[in-house]
């Protein structure tokens, strides 16, 4: 029997994409042929990345409005670097609400000066810095919408006229927003979107070519778009498989659907959360994260019960991330309402077994 | 029924890798997970990730000489930032034999200055030049072991006391080298490894840290080891598959047995090439690839004839590089012999048809 799989990312995709994938690993197209044994420029694959591209945009609704989405490679992580090579001139402003903003706001550093302007690490980011002034005179304001580790989510972006980008990793496609406001969002595959290796890069066009170092062409967002994401070899099994998953979201009502349950899903794991008596949320109620919540057992002598029910329910997947222990519920898109309820029904078995 | 598939990469793996790795998909290791929805720190993938990299050094003959092996992303493309980005200091040598050696030296113009100790440019990259100089002044010298899209490849590599660093993207594994002579050898996982995504890095670590510049941490060698492929999420599938394809070469006995079986298709085709009075080889003689046989039909008005037979024959991927034109025939690892028996009995077919 399949697990109920709350794993923080890689994480679970829907079971359809994933019968799909295996069907296309022994042959793909009916051609005879592996997907993953097939050159990234014959018409099949061209047709792929055409259209995960183009449900990128849709499903973002970002057609028809100056933005281009290109699949790269190299995580989140190269986003860090990649973002200050081609769009930090002299100064940007960075939140730092994480573990990744704050690897973000490092790698930008070696490009110019970075202003923090806020931070919530001495809380061990267990909410989102608000009441912040953004600098007008900086390049850009970089944000991340999300923060697995810490299962805090930015609720309202702030408003200014400084060209925002955000880190959309975890919890791109879950929810409404109007995504014009952002100039670039990234989003690494491995949340909402596929298996581990592409990156998604959606970017307002007219914001590149305006730094003055040279950008070698890996890194150069332009060669990229120019290239239409074949500029070198891509991902081809993670872009075919983000396909997959971005049809599997536009068939079922794309983003309004997939919030209705996301939300769902969040409320009843908090409510949980606050309602047993055996249990205490990590992050501020006001910016806990509808894809990741982090709580922990008020009495760690429980430790051991509670994870033997886990285990025995197919639980998979619920361990807090080394830098904060305790747990963590990841409840990405592919993740079913039913998956949510078999944890609560453990959180409830094991109130009751006192 | 399965094609004789001559794709140049993305190519052909072996065909029990591709049944492994669809099985992977919809469960691994017998965990009712799939391999693309579990956490890349989870226990049975980083067995993964270290046997990959321990099967890596051993078959190459590296193991207890000082190398690590390393899994990145981004192709070989973003191997020729980061060589430049952590090794080249002042000055570097590079050898000119093709597009991807000459877009490796662009690359590095970033960083310092480049002499090209010689280049084929001129004769369409046609040979391998020879009889050059190699600076001794140099922070390393880098050559492209193989020229996928000309089928040119080193026999000999140059000696010299300078640090030789190797782009082997197209026929690592493919034949027996002393592979201890080179500090740094990288290969996109995509032509004897796995699909594409995986990058393999092999380095001398004693050659790391001399540059005096500030290294992006997700460019930076060091740090790439220290966290053993794990600074940011690795591309699962696709380094599953590599350590899939390495254990299935090991089991057949490694580079000394695939080298025999690909000089046998090597000679089976070039024999054919230069008997046949319809075709003519495209690279010199001394300097043809193992890897990929290039030739083109000497009377172009048989090309439709000879495509209709390469197709009823189920033969895929022989079309030469569009820089180039005419025929390509791959023929890594994964490729049987009979696929090339069956390649050499169209091109007879077709001479027995005037």
């Amino acid at each position: 029997m399949k697990k109920h799989n709350f794993s923080a990312g890689p994480c679970i995709l829907p079971q359809s994409v994933i019968e799909q994938a295996a069907t296309a690993i022994l042959n793909f197209n009916n051609d005879n042929l592996s997907l993953i044994e097939i050159s990234h420029r014959s018409k099949p694959f061209v047709a792929v990345m055409d259209k995960a591209c183009k449900l990128a945009l849709e499903i973002l609704d970002l057609e028809n409005k100056g933005y281009k989405a290109i699949f790269l490679q190299g995580g989140a992580s190269m986003q860090f670097l990649m973002v200050a090579y081609n769009l930090l001139e002299k100064k940007a402003a960075y939140l730092d609400t994480g573990t990744w903003a704050n690897n973000a706001i490092k790698e930008a550093k070696n490009f110019g000066q970075v202003i923090e302007v806020a931070s919530s690490k001495s809380q061990k980011y267990n909410y989102i810095p608000k009441n912040f002034t953004i600098p007008t005179d900086v390049d850009y304001f970089h944000v991340t919408s999300n923060n697995t580790i810490f299962g805090t989510q930015i609720k309202e972006f702030p408003k200014s006229n400084v060209s925002l980008i955000c880190d959309m990793s975890s919890d791109i496609f879950s929810r409404q927003l109007d995504f014009s406001k952002f100039d670039l969002i990234y989003a690494g595959a491995q949340k909402n979107m596929g298996p581990a290796g592409a990156t998604l890069v959606v970017i307002k066009e007219e914001i590149l070519g305006k730094v003055s170092r040279a950008i070698p062409s890996i890194l150069d967002y332009k060669v990229h778009i120019s290239k239409e994401s074949m500029f070198n070899t891509p991902p081809v099994f993670s872009v075919y498989v983000s396909m997959l998953t971005l049809e599997w979201l536009k068939n079922l009502g794309g983003i309004p659907f997939i919030e209705t349950v996301n939300n769902q899903k969040a409320a009843l794991i908090y409510n949980e959360i606050d309602r047993n008596p055996l249990f205490v949320g990590f992050a501020a109620k006001e910016d806990r994260s509808v894809m990741n919540a982090t709580f922990n057992l008020i009495d760690e002598s429980l430790k051991s019960t509670f994870e033997t029910l886990l285990n025995e329910a197919g639980i998979s997947g619920l361990s807090g991330h080394r830098s904060v222990g305790g747990y963590r519920a990841s409840m990405y898109n592919a993740l079913p309402l039913y998956s949510v309820q078999a944890l609560v029904d453990v959180m409830q078995e094991l109130e009751r077994s006192f």
